[in-house]
Parts: structure tokens; C-alpha cells; sequence
């Protein structure tokens, strides 16, 4: 089906777009207009892919967390539980520039106005989808008899969710302060404490 | 020096406003026209305050952090260090609608695109501060005994203002699923961990 495959590849080369735009200017800077002169493609052409900015922008966010399931399914696991959730944490973490680009344009929708309600539901849409991935982590290492057994699953889920999370946006914020290094040490010293 | 308490009631009326654009429209909308008019002041009364956007931007990020140093020094300390620190924490995540007001507007701020060099010193600033808040929490806690003795305080310290902001973060995204409550109970249950 190469017709499929090439519209698919259009649309991430427009949502691509988008993000640089996002990272340099802001997410206030995203207009049709602008991601078609970002990706060198005429405005009428936009419209084949994108019928509206908003259209835009939520597949701009999706393909965030996209491309952390991609990433997710085409992982190599070790048969090491712990390691393999680590590496697997690691995924959603900015530890590398493709990672960061994700870090910095999955912010950039997070800060938007809570009163925006179309903005709202698609930031909870990919909130959803990566606490679903920690559950799935968790209840691995609680399947395989790697965890404490006095702790509160549901709560330690939130909690690995929250730590994670903090640190992706520390990491923005202050890439200097929160180092790759740091993030990849913190998360391992937080499943220590988890451990049996 | 009631004219000094007038001025600085004036420029907190102001950020008030900037405030209410923020949560409402998002950061964008904020300018020097939209506030005078949500303050309900002329153009030339406001630039007495500020005389740039950016001066309103700035005194409005760094106001949300102002509102917890307030918080922070009229304190009742129990003299309970853990209960104490629990309560100190609390005061920065958004467990009611005064803080969450502040969490929605420091969120608004960080979702900023980090390549804007003014507003990512702004950021770096108020997390700083922030910082050094966990820095003395942990260090009180340490000095009176309370911590494990194997832990690396410096790690704790990361780990803990990590987690922090990233249930402000979930609340925000997510406040039905983030609650008030869950915030307090995952707090807690962190800082057993790190008890000795």
C-alpha cells in the first residue's frame, strides 16, 4: 500500500514541522500557515493532511506518546525484569535529543490553559496512555515477585508515574541541573526502594 | 510608607489580573493592554507598574513563588520535624484553589519554549528557589535524625522536589484522578521510605 504509507509519512514530516516550530517559537506560533512553510509544502497541500490547526496539533501531540509506544514495541528485553523496566523508564525519559524534542513538545501542550477544554482532553488522552505503561511496569515486577510486599501497588503506580514525569520537566527546565546521569540514577535508586 | 504599600498592592493587582489570562486564555494573551483592561486600568496607569510586557511576565512567575515564601514564613511549626515537613510541603502543590491557581500559572510558565532565553532564566530562577526549599526540609529532617542513614541526601533531595512537581503536573492535567488527597497520601508514603 505504498499511497498509505506515503500519507503516513506526510503527516509525521507536517507534525515534524510543528514541533521544531513549538521548540523554537512556542505552541502559540503553530498555525497551518506556519508548519506548511516549516515543512516547504504549500498551504494547499497542508489542508490534504490537516483540515485544521487544531487537527494539527492534537496529532502533533499524539505522536509524542506514538513515538514512545514505538519505541515500547520493537524493544529488546533482557529476561532481567528490574533492568527491563528501567531501560523501558528510560524510553519516556530525555535522555537523548529525540527524547528531549518529545520532552520539550509534550510541556509545551502540558502548560496550556487547563481552561482550554479541546487541549485538556487531549493532554489527558496521552496522560491516560503512559499511566497505562506504568501499570503495565509495575505489575511485571509485582507478577515476578520483585516487590516489597507491604506497598500499595495502585499508589506506588502514581508515584513512579509522578517521579518520572517531575523529572522530565526538571530536565527541561534545567538540563544542567538534571543531567541524563541523574535521571537514569534516581529512578534506579526509587526501585531499589520498591524492591523485595 | 503608605505610598510604598499602595505601590506594591497595585503591582500584585496587576499580576492578579495576568493571572486570570493565564489560567483563562493562557500565556500568550498575556499583554500589557489585556491586563490593564482585566485589572480595570489604563494603559498609562499600568506602564507606572511595568513598563513591559516581559517586567509583567516576569514579576508574574516570580509571584507565584513570592506567595510561598509568604506562606512558608508565617508557618506554625509543630515542632513535630516530620509533621512539620509534610505541612511545609503541602503548601507547594495545589491542594486547594489558591495553590492550585499558583501551580496552573508556574505550569503555564514552564510549558514556555525553553529556547526562549528570558523566560527559560525565569524558570531556572523560581526552580532554584524551590530547590533550596527541599535542600532545608531534607536537611532538617537529616539533622534531627529522622533519615536512614544509607541514603544519599543530595539524590533524596532531587528525588523529592521531582516528585513533588510532578503531581502538581498530574493535578493539573488530571485533577480527578490526582487529587488533593492522593497528593498527601503519596507524600506521605515517600517519606516513609526515606524514615529511618
Amino acid at each position: 500500500m505504498p499511497k498509505k504509507v506515503n500519507h503516513d509519512e506526510r503527516r509525521n514530516h507536517l507534525a515534524e514541522a510543528a514541533w521544531r516550530i513549538i521548540r523554537r517559537d512556542g505552541l502559540e506560533a503553530v498555525s497551518v500557515r506556519n508548519v506548511a512553510r516549516e515543512a516547504g509544502m504549500s498551504l494547499g497541500s497542508l489542508r490534504h493532511y490537516f483540515a485544521s490547526q487544531s487537527e494539527l496539533l492534537a496529532f502533533s501531540m499524539r505522536l509524542v506518546s506514538e513515538r514512545s509506544y514505538q519505541r515500547v514495541e520493537v524493544f529488546q528485553y533482557s529476561g532481567n525484569p528490574r533492568e527491563d523496566v528501567e531501560r523501558l523508564i528510560h524510553e519516556l525519559m530525555p535522555i537523548d535529543e529525540e527524547r528531549r524534542a518529545e520532552a520539550e513538545v509534550w510541556l509545551a501542550f502540558v502548560g496550556r490553559a487547563a481552561a482550554d477544554p479541546a487541549i485538556q482532553a487531549l493532554k489527558q488522552e496521552v496522560h491516560n496512555g503512559l499511566y497505562s505503561g506504568f501499570c503495565q511496569m509495575m505489575e511485571y515486577l509485582d507478577a515476578v515477585n520483585l516487590l516489597r510486599q507491604d506497598l500499595d501497588l495502585d499508589r506506588e503506580i502514581k508515584m513512579l508515574h509522578a517521579l518520572v514525569d517531575g523529572l522530565v520537566v526538571h530536565s527541561v527546565i534545567y538540563p544542567e541541573m538534571v543531567t541524563p546521569e541523574d535521571m537514569i540514577q534516581l529512578i534506579s535508586s526509587h526501585l531499589d526502594k520498591l524492591m523485595a
